[in-house]
């Protein structure tokens, strides 16, 4: 590699270069040539984040390229994940096995785990898929929170501090525009987690220009409004120095996140630096050629990586093998000393279940009182709590309506981080977020919790566990018109679609306390990716042949022909509507027609299972009423007709509000018998 | 009513009572009879703001309560919906003619205009609708913001200051949680709406117990660090001269927009005020009894307003009404000294469009150059916006990706407000829930853009688009893996199907020039929802035998059986798989198969038309076979098989991605001719 031979310039550089601006330049130009070779991509923001980027792997943070599972590792997190040139060439220097110069020369091209955003299920050493805006920032106050609490669960005095690591975000003007951040920030700012520091990248651009058209809020008094230190660095662009002890500075505060406000210049060093021209668009060759001249690089060459940053970042490499060697050896020490609490741990991080978890579950029988899904659920979950110390999570505020705390679990809190049960706050979008951060940490099973309507308020959450494949649990409750009085701007329509048409999202719609024990089965289960419980407000039985298992297989009869009649019809029904369908084959019998009622409480389950079951459960030339209070976009698939919701509902009594819209047993029994008689 | 005889205690009263005090007592005693009545609702909230509500109702507000569309009105919008008692109650005393005291006895009953959270399509008079915690504050910003774009454009000096209007919200700890909230109070004060004035339940109460349990960040920081002028009333259960006074301060800040936080107890007078007990469920007929006599009212007596109470609202009537009055003398006086601006605003409040539209449109061609359909929209959106004033919106940071300002219209600015195009940020939510504001104002068509994949962002805004049947238009590109590079993360694969599972949402994916002009003129027609158009990145040609009038019918012939062949096959697609079905249409003639191509951009428009026209488009006894880059969640209702995408998409080239999930022509014809030899 060659250095400057140019005159002195606006960016003159010292001759020969200081090896930290030498490795700062390497970013900047290496991920230029990446969005260059691609013809696609961001550049402005990894030329102007290097300095940041090179100053937490070069310097601060503490991790193992050779070993990205170590749990103590300090995580982070790009916020900005257009920005992901960058976080890519700097895990390539740091030594990511996953990412050699071929996968920088493949950015964004198909098949390549150095994709247009990163996607922490492709890459190893990617902590949170992150591009949406607002998200990275927000997983990482689940990142911080999960280390909080493992560090309050299970360090012990005498130096067995086994979980201290920190938690950093780059973000952008973006995610802090993004309401789901404020959401996230200020549970963060609420609950003191002093080892999250941000490093926002102030650079007063944004796609459509300058951030003040409309981005101008004080940002230091929005944050110390949410209980975050604020901190600057006014020359991000080249004083690494400063950013460096900005954050032993931010590390000093414990009981408060810090946010560190770096002016930086986007696109530094191309001749667009500074504008929105360099924000989503390779620089062009000319730009890119005059880049490499100024920073005294050959402007014929690429992904030309100078052998003094590469024996930078050997070292690095090197101290956090060491890093990681001591703090197994501190672990193992650990396992002499706490081996309860070792072995606890060692089960979490490997994601098994104690051997007897069967025997967790509460038993429900025909004849007990009538509970909504919500309750039993809220049964379900206190037992599993009891005995699963990694299940973490709480609700929006709406605890006792979700039924999510009946255990009384405590409530975590700043300087009580130990305890399980998490206070979101009227924050749906930012739960999801966080849930997402808080599994990524490793050894969690969380859980948050809303109405069934308000995952409107989260998708941009709920979306990113099921494309990373996060085992996150959403508990969902008032699940239809059935919720009655609160009326249809509470009265989810349309939500079932769109669970249904995500890949990846399991979503199980119980009837009774035995199908709930299926789904939280179910649940623990499916570690690939997200399960959301749709569940009740009004009681249900629990019915004669109701089964957790039939409901682990998404669909089964659960009150069959008897024979009484050749004119037979099934009624396909899940939760509440399970009721009057059940009711619907008495009234049925009574007019001369056999029907079989098939409870499906998950499409995703069923069509998991073999030809043969499907078929037994639903034969040919019978024909089939499907009955559920949603939209009934796609019941083709399994239905001629159904009693559903193609208008939103009403205010009023759930009874009355269910009847109005057709859900009662005499209209099952009256569609059903117009669909045989149309058929016949 | 009777006045209290008991002896002094803890809230003794002076007798007689001030009017004051005893519209207020009785403000609260009605809500608190409502939810008892309906045994099921909020009464802590209406209780606590009963004093805020009597401020304004009873003497700030400007409105006429027997015209509740008088354009230049003050708005007011309860963004603690939950809390609608109050408003049901203020309504009636102010006159409004659908809320009788029958009407408060129905409340939250089916079939009753006075549901359990306020919606403004059921009763005139509810400016916005409200219940999803943080939509009402973000309306209320779109409300201001509309006032204000008026104000700028039509108002003229030396007295014709037609509109000067306020915005009023009442919102409460719930909201200023919602990260949507934040996203469009940011707005707010980055554009110093002077005329917006929040009153800030600070109750200290949420559903889940006191707020510091979630919720501790420093409001007025907060929102002084988004540039809004913070007061503080600290007496607001008592204390209404001071609410008065700080919102008549509030008023002489016009570059600002104010939050006043009001000090108030929730359930005020009910024996379990200040709890959470109070927030969502009856009092109870013994505590509601207590409340009675502890205000000196009778406990035997239901829904009893004093007469003193009618007549004071009787005189905020006669003053409403005069105020009206006087504005449509200075209307009529605008009209003569400037008769087009008059004419035009007569218009807009008409919501009529010039009755030379059609001639706005431009034209296309087969034979044009490539365009992708977010460019021709961008070049409609443009065309109408030249003549029609009242379109105005923008995007959410996108606008050089989303095309929606190819007009180059000058942004929307604080000091610039009459500038039609609005920078609204990275802030999805909020842009949604202040199009509804926008909206509501009267005499606008606002618009707003982001990608297709960010409608998970803002669904909890565009889902009460559709409930309260407003005309909003939502420009949404980038529409499905067709973006390439950006990979799943920006990818919708899900979207389709919520858009066509939700009640009121017209869908429209056009899939050239001409589809896309069908495509605004179905959303100028369609004045009772919001319609969204699904837009792509990549350019499409003009096809030949596209059309908009086909478009508005929802599915239409675009390429037809030539006679070729009797083996016949039915290609459906959308958008650009359109481009790749005719592709395939050509491959099949030479294999001997003649295929028609249905081009099918909206599903709820074609099932609008009759059954007739209906199959002439898909006739029976021919096999379909549907295209479409989305989940195939519905498809058949129109379809025996599709290529559609069950999993998440992938980063690479648009092409790439696209061929490798099968969306070629050659794959087309694969599958068609599968399907074909299938069925024989």
């Amino acid at each position: 590699m060659a250095t400057s031979t140019e005159p002195a310039n606006k960016k003159a550089k010292v001759m020969p270069k200081q090896i930290e601006e030498l490795a700062i330049d390497t970013i900047r130009i290496t991920a230029a040539d990446m969005v260059q070779k691609a013809k696609s991509g961001h550049p402005g923001a990894p030329m102007g984040c290097a300095p940041i980027g090179h100053a937490l792997y070069g310097h601060v943070m503490k991790y193992n390229a050779s070993n990205p599972h170590w749990w103590n590792r300090d995580r982070f997190v790009l916020s900005n994940g257009h920005a992901c040139a960058l976080q890519y060439v700097l895990m390539h220097l740091a030594g990511y096995k996953d990412v050699e110069v071929e996968h920088l020369k493949n950015f964004r091209q198909l098949g390549s785990r150095t994709a247009g955003h990163p996607e922490r299920h492709l890459l190893e050493g990617v902590e949170v898929s992150t591009g949406p805006l607002g998200q990275g920032i927000s997983n990482a106050v689940g990142l911080a929170i999960a280390g909080a609490h493992l560090a309050a669960t299970y360090n012990r005095p005498d130096g067995y501090e086994v979980f201290n690591n920190y938690t950093f975000a780059v973000c952008g003007d973006g995610c802090l525009e993004e309401g789901v951040s404020s959401e996230a920030c200020a549970l963060a700012g609420h609950l003191g987690l002093g080892r999250l520091i941000v490093l926002y990248d102030d650079n007063k651009i944004t796609i459509d220009g300058r951030t003040d058209i409309a981005f101008t809020e004080d940002v230091t008094k929005r944050f110390e409004g949410m209980h975050w230190q604020v901190l600057e660095v006014a020359e991000g662009d080249s004083d690494v120095a400063d950013i460096i002890a900005k954050i032993e500075e931010a590390k000093k505060c414990t009981d408060k996140p810090t946010i560190i406000k770096v002016h930086t210049t986007i696109g530094y060093g191309s001749a667009k630096q500074g504008t929105a021209k360099v924000h989503g668009a390779p620089l062009g060759d000319e730009d890119l050629a005059n880049v490499k001249k100024e920073f005294g690089f050959d402007p014929e060459k690429f992904f030309e990586i100078p052998t003094e940053v590469r024996a930078f970042y050997g070292a690095v490499l090197a101290r956090g093998q060491q890093a990681n060697k001591e703090w197994d050896a501190l672990f193992a020490k650990y396992g002499q000393a706490y081996p309860a609490e070792h072995a606890e741990l060692i089960r979490r991080a490997k994601g098994d279940l104690p051997h007897d978890v069967d025997s967790f579950f509460p038993k429900y029988q025909p004849g007990d009182k009538a509970k909504a899904t919500r309750v039993t659920s809220g049964e379900v979950l206190a037992a599993l709590m009891k005995h699963l110390p990694e299940i973490i999570g709480g609700s929006a505020d709406l605890t006792s309506s979700n039924m999510t705390n009946m255990g009384n679990f405590p409530s975590m809190q700043r300087g009580a981080m130990q305890n399980r049960y998490i206070e979101f706050g009227v924050r749906e979008h930012g739960m999801a977020a966080m849930l997402n951060g808080i599994h990524a940490y490793g050894g969690f099973l969380p859980f948050g919790a809303t109405f069934v309507n308000f995952i409107g308020y989260c998708w941009g959450g709920m979306r990113l566990s099921c494309l990373s494949e996060q085992q996150v649990l959403y508990v969902m409750t008032h699940d239809s018109i059935d919720l009655g009085e609160d009326g249809p701007t509470h009265q989810p329509i349309e939500i079932l679609a769109l669970l249904r048409a995500t890949p990846n999202m399991s979503t199980i719609r119980p009837c009774d306390g035995r199908e709930t024990v299926g789904a939280y089965k179910s649940y623990l289960a499916n570690k690939n990716g997200p399960t959301t419980l749709i569940l009740s407000r009004s009681g249900l039985p629990t019915f004669e042949n109701s089964s957790a298992e039939g409901a682990m297989k998404g669909a089964y009869v659960i009150d069959d022909f008897t024979g009484s009649s050749d004119q037979k019809v099934i009624i396909i029904a899940s939760g509440t509507e399970v009721l009057q369908a059940v009711e619907a084959k008495k009234l049925l019998k009574e007019e001369g027609v056999d029907a079989r009622v098939v409870s499906m409480p998950s499409w995703n389950l069923f069509e998991k299972q073999g030809e043969a079951y499907k078929k037994t459960v639903l034969p040919q030339g019978v024909k089939r009423l499907m009955v559920e209070a949603s939209s009934p976009l796609g019941f083709e698939r399994y239905a001629d007709e159904w009693i559903a919701m193609t208008t939103f509902g009403a205010s009023g009594p759930a009874n009355k509000v269910k009847a109005h819209f057709g859900f009662t047993a005499e209209n099952i029994c009256i569609r059903a018998k117009r669909l045989l008689a149309a058929s016949t």
